[in-house]
């Protein structure tokens, strides 16, 4: 087959045995997708132009952990008592950028009075998606940032990582997951869109920094964040339960998100959703703080490492202090 | 049992039976090492105290592909062409880094004279590892930064991501390991720790720039520096099978390497292990030569999806020129 290089959009050394061991691939596609790729693949490249992505069978590394009914129903909100002076650094951070966006957007939850009326801010469905588009897109970043630069320390130092940079890439990706599957029930506008952006450029900037300075104070940040993302879920989840939410009542998940926590079926309604993303939460919580407390350089990640009936024994014995409900905090 | 917060390294909320099915353990460990990380994890936190890093088992999500003997002896060096003034920069761009790194080092390979002696720098067993340490101290910064890069953009574009993230993060955990491989050969000083520490302070800050200028610019030069990665590997394999590497004749590759690559009994040898190191260069070097082919906001990353029938077919009429030989080349 007489072709230049220019004109087939993947260049490949002759190594043609190695491909299928190699890439991890050898299995065939269906003959419409075979050809799709195959076409895709041998177009002379041009700069800008837009391809159809259709959805050709992918594997990711991170496949979810498959979380059972009980599981996510008992996920609860929880705090951590601040010690040191680090963690009251990091929870101080926290609530001033948890009472920051809540000024800017005017969020104030529904909250029951003494004659029984509700009062007030009234979140919609779409205003919940508004948040929780915002709260993911800024969610994203700190993993990504401290497995970059835990990646780079290791190489620098000469050092093993003790298993922790695959945990956190991980959590970064699982944030973004939630970010993608909230942008299938909702399109942000223009405004919406720059606020992200800003967020983002100012977040990781800082956190970047921050994480240089000190990890050790950026893990129990992240671990008092996820604090919060707990409780706004489990928010939510309650509005959705009271009624408050109609458009949600009858709302399935998007197929990405059954695909991704493996929904079974009759759990993939809107609030299963909710309950799933809040398990997950919940997981980032309980493992930065527990990263938090751990040596940075020298400690093993104890979730890399196969010692569930240990973190359990230890969680029952942790000094957690669970809320006695969450009306009982002016954060919610 | 009565334990304060700070008494405990793992801070933990209420949510037990979350656990085995979130962080994906379950498993039991033997009664010496569950003893070991039930006393670590309960430790009172020490700033910057030592502990004993004992090996638990920890499973990576980045398995690598078991290659067989025929597919790590059939990897060639080879040349894409440069065709585009994108390709040209990307080519200048690794030969100026080549020539200056080999300028510095005083790097001359062994070559044969018409008489048939060998003439040239002798490379021995510790300059081949200090070279490949420096490499690998390099090599492990690209996938890093592009993938964190490109999930930034995914955040803040609220767009998917086309399955690319992961193979670059999966590059960038390749090099990282064949670094401590080579660091389980060679105990580097404090001169070339600092010229590692240089090196990614340099590459790592020009690098992210410019794949924020130009991603598609900066896959080629990955794809061109794996092309010399090859090169170099491929001198060192020639050098040992010729017998001029005696203390590496008998050498076995570190254990870390025979779990990794998975090396069958009898292939743990130090050219066994070479080979596969020169064998995922080479991957390498054509992922990033096919991702830098594609468009890249818009085309599906071909080698996260089950293509590998395609990926062949498209090899075999991919208009790559092997090279004559590796002694064709001035860069040798």
């Amino acid at each position: 087959m007489k072709l230049h290089s220019s004109m087939t959009r993947l260049a490949l050394s002759p190594t043609r045995p190695l491909y299928p061991a190699i890439l991890g691939t050898g299995a065939l596609l269906s003959t419409r997708k075979a050809q799709h790729v195959n076409n895709k693949l041998q177009l002379i490249p041009t700069k800008r132009q837009h391809t159809t992505s259709t959805h050709i069978s992918q594997k990711s590394s991170w496949t979810h952990p498959i979380y059972t009914k009980d599981q996510i129903l008992a996920v609860r909100t929880a705090h951590r008592k601040a010690n040191t002076w680090q963690d009251k650094v990091a929870l101080g951070t926290v609530r001033f950028l948890r009472w920051g966006m809540d000024f800017v957007s005017g969020y104030r939850p529904r909250t029951i009075n003494s004659n029984g009326q509700s009062t007030g801010y009234i979140m919609t469905e779409e205003k919940w998606i508004t948040r929780f588009i915002f709260l993911e897109s800024v969610a994203g970043v700190p993993g990504m940032v401290a497995g970059m630069l835990r990646h780079l320390k290791s190489i620098r130092r000469m050092k093993r990582d003790n298993g922790w940079i695959e945990t956190l890439l991980e959590e970064a990706y699982n944030e973004r997951m939630h970010l993608l599957t909230f942008l299938k029930l909702a399109e942000p506008g223009p405004s919406m869109r720059l606020m992200v952006l800003g967020a983002q450029w100012v977040f990781f900037s800082g956190f970047s920094i921050a994480y240089l300075i000190s990890p050790q104070i950026c893990h129990r940040f992240v671990g008092y964040l996820e604090e919060e993302a707990v409780i706004t879920y489990s928010k939510a989840i309650r509005d959705l339960e009271n009624g408050h939410l109609p458009a949600w009542s009858s709302l399935q998940a998007p197929v990405m998100a059954v695909k991704y926590w493996q929904m079974p079926e009759g759990q993939r309604c809107m609030r299963s959703l909710l309950l799933y993303v809040r398990a997950d939460e919940a997981k980032h919580r309980d493992v930065n703080h527990a990263l938090g407390n751990l040596n940075q350089d020298t400690d093993r990640n104890p979730f890399a490492a196969r010692v569930g009936a240990q973190v359990q024994s230890v969680a029952r014995s942790a000094g957690i202090r669970q809320l006695q409900g969450e009306g009982s905090r002016k954060e919610n």
